[in-house]
């Protein structure tokens, strides 16, 4: 068996690499698009390829929910299913189980959270939370679909990305928000690392073949816990580490948090960083040494009417729902080659929002999804010549550098 | 300048042939997909045209509300609006207005109609008319959106299409549904014959360069009326002809009232039946003598589930978000080359339909209008080789004859 990371070129501390899976290479740094609900939402998979994607991240937690793990597996795995030829990361059901102590899968755990959650606790939408209580076995949660008492733990967790047939799995962890105290968030790591271990042992005996193992640091915003989860990680039997948790209220104790994560960690493995996906975050996190990411952002921002676009000063976003753009004859951008900016001007797509058409959806996902394949691309490139210190400037800058 | 419309093959009554438009040729028998809101719902429009199309039809009563014919007109046309080469028809207006004798625009006048509206009417659910009155001069409403009264006429009408600059125009008619007397249906006939007239004089002054006109047929189920009608729009100076208004309660009566209209049109101009696309109809129609059609149906039906299919037996639906699709590992069609056949199963669309995935609509919508275009090339097709009775034959009897 090949190694599973090749990392083919070093900028500092930038990697590029090759992470071989089961269904092909994923070349790296990469940006994963969110096919959360076994598919990238308005696209089908082999239009995802056409992009230029080597990899989707599927949902554990959802896809246990609906259509549920035995329909696929009967289908002949989570590829199959929703016919994609390339590789599949799938995240381990924690982070959406815990995300309902807000009171809904879809209110995510943000870096700058405000949760008053966990068992019995109370949203910051006022409701009582989702999740009936954490055990050391696992998590005791109502189902968003019929409010029925569901359980899952880590062999379930593992069992159920079996079924999937993902190429990368990751392991069981809780995912303690930004607002949670010291204490607390030791004595979750602690527990997440037993579950790290369970997940392990089971994937060693029952995992689909080829397919790999992520375990997930946590540690909150907490150095030592950091360095300590970390360590624990790296030394527990993964084929490759995320970055999970609360990364803090700003970027920069973003980035102070990652740092100290990386600072411990082995060079082998691959390195994903979960739930990031803002430019910036993309640039700094590739320069320290991140090597995958996945994120919602780029494709909710699309269903809602934000492309991404090459200017800082406003967050990479520029909302087309702005009444500025009703009569705007020119492109999102007139240099990117997806058919919204090839074949649109920011005034059709401004009128198909406000019409509440699907095309809208599309056609901005199409967009940011050809924005973030460049973005990693261009990156990818620099650290292979050599010039990423420079090109990340550049891409901080604001310069349409590709 | 050259002919409107080169008949170019002759089979029975069937006729093949090229209507010649300000943005290309038209090869029909042709069906229409509706881009109602200036959009194919979920395709943009290269999309369309890959799937084999020449013409789309825009909606003038939806175009006029929302974002309004200035802005069109300010975006260069509605070619350049929505990015489009091909040619485009747009209806009147007509039946949107006066389908809002219904309550809405959404409960589009049927064949099989319940119509107890007009000014101060109600509606089948309830409500009351979004008609305030017709007049001779045009009808005044109000507006969907935001309830303003409006007003249309032929010469708004006409106007709202040249702002859109299509490549036809409909004139503007009443198109009256099926519960209506016959003195009514008479009267307001006779009403759209003079607004036809003024429609021909508005076009005739102030139409943008190339744009051909039709008239519309109306006349209900009354077979001495729609003769008159037929009569009226055939010596009007229109280019081409549409058959519109109530074509009766069942798919025998709609022949009968089309066949009427046919015995007394001129050979020449192209024939368009509005709203009319049921696969036993169009072929009916088309060895009828009909050249082009438009109809919600096929893509409406694909937003709601349900695939084109070589079936009589189910009306040639297949209702995808039925249970028995559930572990399905076969396509909807296996010889389709759409990518929801090449690719996917009716297993994973049954659960992006019932997962609410924009994914379904879209997927669906393109196998249909692949069906659609197939259907329809079969048939010119085979009309050039003279087979066109039998090829009938066995399109009806559910042969996949493509």
């Amino acid at each position: 068996m090949p190694p599973v990371f090749d990392i083919t070129a070093r900028d500092g501390a930038a990697r590029a690499g090759l992470i071989h899976t089961a269904h092909g290479v994923v070349r790296t740094p990469a940006f994963v698009p969110l096919a959360t609900t076994a598919t990238v939402k308005s696209l089908h998979a082999a239009e995802v390829a056409e992009l230029g994607y080597d990899m989707v991240l599927g949902n554990t937690f959802h896809l246990f929910i609906q259509p549920g793990p035995d329909l696929i597996r009967e289908m002949g795995g989570l590829h199959e299913f929703m016919g994609w030829r390339g590789a599949i990361i799938t995240d381990s059901g924690g982070y959406q189980v815990f995300s309902m102590g807000h009171g809904s899968v879809a209110e995510e755990i943000k870096r700058r959270g405000r949760w008053r959650g966990g068992p019995g606790g109370v949203t910051p939408t006022g409701r009582t939370s989702m999740i009936v209580s954490i055990e050391e076995e696992g998590v005791r949660f109502r189902s968003y679909t019929d409010g029925a008492e569901r359980f899952m733990g880590p062999e379930i967790s593992m069992d159920v990305q079996a079924a999937l047939g993902s190429d990368i799995a990751l392991a069981f962890d809780e995912c303690t928000p930004f607002h949670v105290e010291r204490e607390y968030t030791e004595s979750s790591m602690e527990r997440t690392h037993r579950w790290l271990d369970r997940c392990v042992s089971w994937h060693r005996e029952h995992a689909p073949a080829g397919q790999l193992l992520y375990g997930i640091v946590q540690g909150g915003v907490y150095e030592n816990l950091r360095a300590r989860s970390t360590a624990y990680v790296a030394q527990s039997g993964v084929q490759g580490i995320a970055i999970g948790g609360s990364l803090g209220q700003s970027k920069e104790q973003m980035r102070e948090v990652v740092g100290w994560s990386l600072r411990e960690l082995p060079d082998d493995p691959p390195r994903h960083l979960l739930g990031i996906g803002d430019v910036d975050d993309l640039v700094h996190a590739v320069g320290s040494g991140i090597d995958t990411f996945d994120c919602a952002t780029p494709t909710r921002l699309a269903r809602h009417g934000s492309a991404l676009v090459h200017d800082p000063a406003k967050r990479w976003r520029l909302d087309l729902a702005k009444g500025v753009h009703r009569a705007s004859t020119e492109p999102i951008d007139p240099d990117c080659p997806c058919p919204a900016c090839r074949e649109h001007t920011r005034g059709y797509l401004h009128y198909l929002i406000k019409a509440g058409e699907l095309t809208a959806k599309r056609l901005i996902t199409l967009h940011n999804l050809t924005f973030m394949e460049q973005l990693m691309r261009g990156m990818r490139d620099a650290i292979v010549v050599g010039t990423f210190a420079e090109h990340g400037e550049r891409v901080l800058a604001g310069e349409p550098v590709r």
